[in-house]
């Protein structure tokens, strides 16, 4: 009988790439691997106490709010704060512009269910966010793929590659998920200016820009834009996502859109209709433990945390990885990328390393083309300073071998 | 600028009725109008003090596992619970048949996103769920309606209208939203039985199974579709939905699907691209406060609470209301649908009863064809009961002014 449930997209999702991601993370709960493969925050840098706290009183002042349905949009509180947050990062906009979303994620999937029709190209950096891919390939994206280099998306490529046409183009500009790397100021006004030359919006996902752990804080690119002159408010050519998952806790599943109103209001449509809201109890307990300058100061400790790691494990790569495989040196975020000489396959290095007890993501996951498959990303945020050197000594023996 | 987000389905989602829906929700708000408009539970017996105490053990003894991501699937002691739960109820399902859901609406979409191609029929009750048509109107479903008597869903219409091609039944057997009307036992096997015979799966929404006031629980569809003699274990013809809104909280937005093992698979998949997975802590949270028969004993309060507030409304009903309307006698859930002469149009007497601060949902919102406006959808849960008499006292003057 169950066979009569056919699916209706087959082969249209990135069902394979999917897999290695999930079979991967089951890996990540195995006590004995030392695992670089998923986004987790360390879990040893969330709030857990001011969570209890906050939990108490938003039950005890608020509890029958908390408990209820709610708007849509979501928390207003919860919104006057990140458009407060935004506007100290030059993204002029009021709790208008926001909507609260379930994770990121859920924002990629509501823009794809929104604007996306069957065969449209979507601009995209070369590799991408892999969870991007598997939200779009549910509404039949075609991608038109741009390299990166160590500055970034090669803005340069662009104005040729929007020729084919594009619905949006799609950029992570800080601390690059999988990349590593950082858009540099130059290209970013490049980027804008090609775009709204051409007639085209920006996707801005950022769930890693406060993260930075080296050098000076670069304006978002919806920033840059809505610092058009011919513009009053925000109601600009990009849609900016974030998220609470890398400052707070990713568990409450608690993201937020930043866009023109009128485009809020179309996702707010489509949000209604794919979950009614985001959990009521998450949106207020988030607000009540980031409020009174509690994130600010948190955001310091994850920094100082994460940045001790990502040196951690830049030496260990120094010291154990051979000769012929280049990394990226990130300046924030939670992943750095490594590169293999052209005939390695990384998905083979994987089943070595696995038995070696170490993991990370085979890089051809995060392609669009099937391509890519003689790089790795490697997490540094989740593993203990310890552990990292113990599992880049690991890989970097299994990689001694392949090379031999 | 902004006008280059064209939507890609201007015309597609039920935008009318649903602004409907969301202006009368944003009415409720207001401490003037009693609103039996909405589908919400009364605040006052929400398990407050229960949330505080799970919410603290839960971050004491598992903080760092409640605020990090997790799985898809969802957090497996719930699972097992929802398993445990559903073999009381005649259900034989393990937590391999079990998805927990962003909310009974999140399930909608995803059976939507995973198995409805632009132009499937799906048959459905006449009048429906609002939020099912929302879902489905995004992926273009076409709808078959069948009409409702006060034994539910005309089963013997069934054959007839699956002649024209259907990729599924859906149904709302228990205490019908909007319409109150609950599916005999008769009809129950006759449509397991015309579904099965045409290879036809069924849907079962089921939000309010536990909600019964009056007279016997009638098994489920998918327990009846499982007694099928040839079945081992669940690999049922019948995916079932039910949710924690109704019966806990509906802030922490937390439903379920149950479903034969290769639909779950290709519904966990839709849900990762969708939002990675429901809130962890709220998962978690809900399991605390449920486990150790609290949910038992906390359904039999909501019952007696909202038993209560049927009668008062009936009784209301039968004082205030013109002899020319009728309505439906509920035996449970959340509301009953009373019905005006059809020259009647309710857009036009909810506009004057604003003006007398009481509020309802026309009934036409529910109708996928534009029909059905001389009708209105009453929630008797939320309002104390001595608001629903002065709420119905307030409608009733409305409506005599109308019949004059």
């Amino acid at each position: 009988m169950e066979t009569r449930w056919s699916n209706r997209y087959a082969q249209r999702t990135h069902t394979m790439e999917a897999s290695i991601i999930r079979e991967l993370l089951k890996l990540t709960t195995h006590p004995d691997i030392i695992s670089f493969a998923g986004g987790l925050p360390a879990p040893d840098v969330f709030p857990v106490h001011e969570f209890e706290e906050a939990c108490s009183r938003v039950l005890r002042e608020h509890g029958e709010q908390a408990l209820q349905y709610s708007t849509t949009e979501g928390h207003l509180p919860l919104r006057e704060m990140i458009a407060r947050h935004s506007v100290r990062y030059g993204i002029n906009v009021g709790p208008e512009n926001i909507l609260i979303t379930s994770g990121s994620q859920q924002a990629l999937d509501l823009i794809g269910k929104v604007f996306i029709n069957s065969g449209d190209n979507i601009l995209i950096e070369h590799p991408t966010y892999l969870g991007a891919l598997q939200a779009w390939g549910t509404y039949q994206a075609e991608y038109i793929p741009i390299p990166l280099d160590d500055q970034g998306m090669c803005v340069e490529q662009v104005a040729e590659a929007l020729r084919a046409g594009s619905k949006f183009i799609y950029a992570l500009p800080n601390f690059h998920n999988p990349a590593g790397v950082t858009l540099s100021l130059e290209r970013r006004k490049k980027l804008i200016e090609i775009a709204s030359r051409e007639g085209v919006p920006i996707v801005e996902d950022d769930p890693y820009g406060q993260l930075r752990y080296q050098g000076d804080h670069l304006p978002p690119l919806a920033a840059l834009d809505s610092e058009t002159p011919s513009k009053s408010g925000y109601s600009g050519n990009v849609i900016y996502l974030s998220t609470f998952s890398k400052i707070l806790a990713p568990g409450i599943r608690l993201g937020w859109v930043i866009a023109a109103p009128s485009v809020i209001q179309k996702l707010v449509l489509a949000k209604q209709g794919t979950d009614l809201h985001s959990s009521t109890f998450d949106q207020m307990v988030a607000y009540e433990v980031a409020k009174g300058g509690f994130l600010d100061q948190h955001i310091q400790r994850i920094r100082r945390a994460y940045g001790e790691r990502l040196q951690v494990m830049l030496s260990a790569l120094e010291e154990y990885f051979p000769g012929e495989i280049e990394w990226t040196e990130p300046k924030g975020g939670l992943f750095l990328w490594a590169t293999l000489p052209k005939p390695f396959d990384t998905r083979e290095i994987l089943k070595i390393a696995i038995q070696e007890r170490v993991a990370f993501v085979p890089g051809g996951a995060f392609y669009s083309d099937g391509s890519g498959w003689n790089s790795m990303r490697l997490n540094f945020s989740y593993c203990a300073p310890d552990l990292i050197v113990e599992g880049i000594r690991r890989l970097g023996n299994v990689l001694e071998h392949v090379f031999v």
